[in-house]
């Protein structure tokens, strides 16, 4: 909540299928009088029909109530299962119960972290700050999310804050761009969510406008992909946090779509599981990736030892690059000699426990 | 091997990474002049530059040898470990050991489809027989492959023989057409690999020319999707197989687009491991999938039973479907309101024992 009318600029998942929440809080942004967003875990409110809209809309209404704002001033997201309805019983309870605790500490902050996780085990937040014009201007976010993760153009939920002045359209292009290198840039599954939002609040209460400094963007972008990498530290079942670069390609998109196939293999990812430099997968799925080239283009670099030099293997210690792997930080760098566009994305291993929690979430 | 001279026809991986085989064999069709085709398993020749591409023709030479034909009459397959040389001393003295073995008994059929098996349990094979102008003609195929299985025009080694009498150019138009709708839609783990190859080869010994017979075409469709069935059948760790039916769209390539990305969906194959029937990970699938579609154009029945219905949950029994699901066998439609293609792919349920085999599978 802010005392203060807020600018206001959000992301949203590209799935077809969206949330009931989604489509409300799609249609307030961007907006100059934001107030408030209202976040529930447990239930998505997604694939939930008309009925799913009017309860996401009684969210904000109750919320307004207690503010003494427009329900259109308040921002509404909810993350967990799909398909069914949410407890309204519980809701309309639970509003004016969450209003009577709101402060301004790091602990108020730190609980609702906490409050939006659902599988996650630990809450996840971010901070910086810079000064612009000697004005100090703070950016806070927290994000919550750890499986069903490969947003396209948004993310799980994440909201970000700041006191720095924004215009709408400067909210709208920073976000994007910050999201586009840091949300966007992560997988645990590829498979996109119907609730994905990134949320910016500026209030401009430290009463200067960030719209135009670099310093602020570089910031911003740092806040979401602090948040971007705990979502991957703390996914499903992972027991490995994987750092893909992707350079020399001929432009960011071409990077970014052999970064993406790597990151998103499920042959690399168990590879990976298994402290095993099965450098095979991963330039075969470079090699599928729909982006032309030449293997004699290609090398790759696993933790530091190069495995495959233009096209044809290299001789190299196997369980020497294992043992670096079991420390559960595995960069992979794959470099091509086409361009000199790159892209890092952030990705985890998949393991037993991941297809436990999995398989037994709903029944 | 072929007595006489055989039309053959090929399809190969569109990975831009590709074994030495598939290189070398690539070349040689189509062609009218085919005799044999050679297989290891064990290692792929994959990623191993120059020296693998003359490992491999050094493969058909000695075949060649053996069979006093042309080096290029003969084609070469390999499947296994990407990135090691091919041991050649025990491949020259295999050669002259297998030749001897040769005959045209079921028998050795069976032994040579199962030769070629690297994780597969079965051995897998489909014949069919047709009846052109009055004269019976037999399709005959063998194939391999259990993961790294996400076939893109193209899928694991499998090759089909028929006695009937084929145009080059009619064997490569049947053939991929027949492998659009079979091995092209199957997947155990979308990871297109560097040595898919499915060959055709026609030697007319059956003395009727197949090549306008809607009869042939469709039984050839059959041979490769029985054999593409038993991949899934047969996938690594797998415990169910299952069928996914998408229809009422706009396109083939819509409704492909859209059943391919549930069959590839973790978190959709991860809830049949745990027999749940969690429709929210089918329907948001098919909604990252980059069809546009509303959500009241779709409907989802699992087994049977509708589980969402124009965009909205129905009221159904969870256990009873979950206890369908638990006979191993799931059948997914998604229907659309959108036109009249369809699509029908298959894959398998993602299980820790999957992750197990494939943590574990170089070192």
């Amino acid at each position: 909540m802010s005392e203060r009318a807020s600018t206001a600029a959000g992301v949203f998942t590209q799935n077809r299928v969206v949330g009931a929440p989604v489509k409300v809080s799609r249609a307030r942004v961007p907006s100059t009088s934001a107030r408030a967003v209202v976040i529930n875990s447990g239930c998505s409110n997604a694939c939930t029909g008309e009925r799913g809209v009017a309860d996401a809309e009684r969210m904000t209404a109750l919320v307004a109530e207690q503010l003494g704002c427009a329900p259109t001033d308040v921002l509404v997201c909810s993350t967990g299962v799909i398909g069914h309805f949410l407890p309204m019983e519980k809701i309309a309870a639970g509003i004016p119960a969450a209003n009577a605790k709101l402060d301004a500490s790091p602990e108020a902050f730190h609980a609702a972290a906490r409050a939006m996780m659902t599988t996650d085990t630990v809450p996840k937040q971010a901070m910086r700050q810079v000064t612009i014009n000697g004005t100090q201007v703070t950016i806070s976010g927290a994000c919550k999310g750890a499986a069903m993760i490969a947003p396209n153009m948004a993310t799980m939920l994440a909201v970000v804050m700041t006191d720095a002045q924004l215009s709408p359209e400067a909210a709208s292009t920073l976000l994007r761009d910050a999201v586009t290198r840091s949300f966007n840039c992560i997988s645990v599954d590829q498979h996109t969510s119907t609730s994905d939002t990134v949320l910016l609040l500026a209030n401009g209460a430290a009463g200067t406008d960030a719209g135009r400094s670099p310093e602020f963007a570089t910031a911003l972008e740092d806040v979401c992909a602090d948040l971007a990498q705990q979502i991957i530290r703390d996914a499903e079942g992972a027991g490995h946090f994987v750092t893909v670069d992707v350079t020399g390609a001929k432009s960011y998109a071409d990077a970014y779509q052999m970064a993406k196939a790597v990151a998103d293999s499920p042959l690399v990812k168990t590879a990976v599981t298994g402290n095993d430099p099965n450098w095979g997968r991963i330039v075969s799925a470079a090699g599928y990736a729909g982006v032309p080239f030449e293997e004699t283009d290609c090398s790759l670099t696993v933790n530091g030892t190069e495995v495959y030099h233009a096209g044809a293997p290299t001789q190299y210690d196997e369980s020497a690059v294992s043992a670096t792997m079991a420390t559960g930080e595995v960069h992979i760098e794959l470099s091509f000699t086409l361009g000199d566009a790159k892209c890092r994305c952030w990705t985890c291993d998949l393991t037993a426990e991941y297809v436990r929690l999995n398989s037994d979430y709903t029944t």
